[in-house]
């Protein structure tokens, strides 16, 4: 019975262990551990279906060549930049991702961070810390201009939520469209620039691709108003980090909040640690309690649609 | 002319200067500035209306009997505790406050505080601060409860903004009613107690008055979950401060967040600026950019209707 069975290879970082939840699939699937590029080795060869729960991960690409009978990857990530590689961008083998999971968990923290620049509360904390009682004139949010650069699930809850709020929302996506109830409007992607000058708040939801990689350097900077702010809970290399550090050293614009790096971990000695108008986090937006268990519950609910033939869920568009 | 133009005397607090916007009462009203005891002294027998625009005075109190063309009062602020002293309440000197203006800002700033509890945002600044990396699973705002204690035009405005986000949102008044847009359910004073157990945050938007003072106590803190936290956007003292030091101290709820104190400014060795589950801002959730403005307009508004015999508008219910 268990030749029968279809192989899951889980390529996880070291030291992660079983994602929790997948002991559901013991009777239905042997089930491979592969925490390091040496067990990624040695087991790909056997994977029906690999599913990749390290986003960073540049272990595949190395082992690809070993690949023999592999059927379907799945990524517990919204973005699968890091396994889009062109080896596998241009085989047939499907990938799909962890869409849906993390977008109200993202859009809150969207929302919790603009709330914060409004108020200024990382001033309030600050001043806590030296006990000091300073009383300060703060912003509103309703009736402020955000801009979603990104129209995908994650973008369009951030726009739905700021929304809620009172707040105008327009959104970027690869072709624009029509508005509808996230986004009051919607661009194509050639507009960013025309655009950039009237948002109050520039939100960074867009996938990693060649048409993104780059695209916030100091032309987009320059665009901006002194008064606005950046978040970035997307991917790092979205922004030109150089460029970035510039805009805000010079009050180009009013501040930043970034959940991603173009090199995660952030180094230690990095500028953007001791800025006081930055707001820095560890990629960490959308991983609410209970995030680990809701991705293997969507991996298993795919597993079951594959093992009876059926279409699977979040297919990613691989890019051309 | 001048003879008979009504007199409007407007206590600030010293070196505050005037409420920018009342100049275009100039040609309507004789203008006084009372900005200590001894000016308000002098002034108040001419007063035919006072502008109280500091919400902590004790100063009218002791001038009350040189009032003596007194006909109406106007506070620039949400909450009139510091004037209501016994015999302005029992006379029948119509007292109107800032009703409206604080509410939408203050919300916001409700808003902005439940998730950065959620998200810890106090955390990752700590963090930053100190230049680590320290990734964190966050909680959802969505689902959880709030409990809006006053059920006024701010309590209000915190639930449909709560609400707005998928928040559960229930409210206490002085009676039961029915839920509407604002609360799914709102419950009579009697229900605190029954209500605290269920609630995730509980914020404190009630006047300050004989039936709210002292009212969140140890009884009250032994009936919250370990895991709620208290936001007060109301009036200090409806907090006893040190039962609540020792309900945070001994992990009987989660987290505080406090805008205002039994006593303003809290004092500099005050144990609450210290504690990390707590977050200190300084009496300033409401106060809005342009929010000086928007009470001066008010007022004048106001001012239109008594001279021409208008009834006023936000006319405050005297305690009984």
């Amino acid at each position: 019975m268990a030749g029968t069975l279809p192989t899951v290879v889980v390529l996880t970082a070291p030291d992660e262990g079983w994602p929790p939840g997948l002991e559901s699939l013991e009777s239905s699937a042997q089930l491979l551990l592969a925490d390091s590029p040496e067990a990624l080795q040695s087991s790909l060869p056997e994977a029906d279906i690999l599913m990749v729960t390290d986003f960073r991960t540049t272990w595949l690409r190395d082992a690809w060549h070993r690949a023999q009978r592999l059927r379907w990857i799945h990524a517990t990530s919204a973005g699968v930049d890091a396994i889009l590689f062109p080896e596998l961008n241009e085989s047939d083998i499907p990938v799909t991702n962890a869409r849906g999971i993390f977008d109200a968990a993202i859009a809150e923290y969207v929302l919790g961070l603009m709330l914060a620049f409004a108020k200024d509360l990382p001033g309030t904390l600050e001043h806590q810390r030296k006990h000091r009682w300073r009383h300060r004139d703060s912003e509103r949010i309703a009736g402020k201009r955000v801009l979603v650069v990104g129209a995908g699930s994650i973008g369009r809850r951030i726009g739905n939520l700021a929304r809620a709020s009172g707040m105008h929302v327009e959104g970027i996506a690869s072709r624009k469209r029509e508005g509808d109830d996230d986004f009051q409007a919607i661009h194509g992607a050639d507009s960013l620039y025309d655009l950039l000058p009237d948002a109050d708040y520039v939100v960074i939801a867009a996938p990693l691709n060649r048409s993104t990689e780059g695209l916030f350097g100091s032309e987009a900077f320059s665009r901006m108003q002194p008064g606005a702010r950046l978040i970035n809970i997307g991917r790092g290399p979205i922004v030109q980090t150089g460029a970035l550090v510039e805009a805000l050293q010079t009050g180009r614009i009013a501040g930043a909040a970034l959940d991603v790096f173009e090199d995660e971990p952030l180094r230690e000695d990095h500028p953007l640690w001791g800025m006081p108008q930055v707001i820095v986090s560890p990629h960490m937006a959308g991983d609410f309690i209970g995030w680990r268990e809701a991705l293997s519950e969507q991996f298993v609910e795919n597993f079951r649609r594959w093992c009876r033939g059926a279409p699977l869920n979040n297919l990613v568009k691989k890019s051309p």
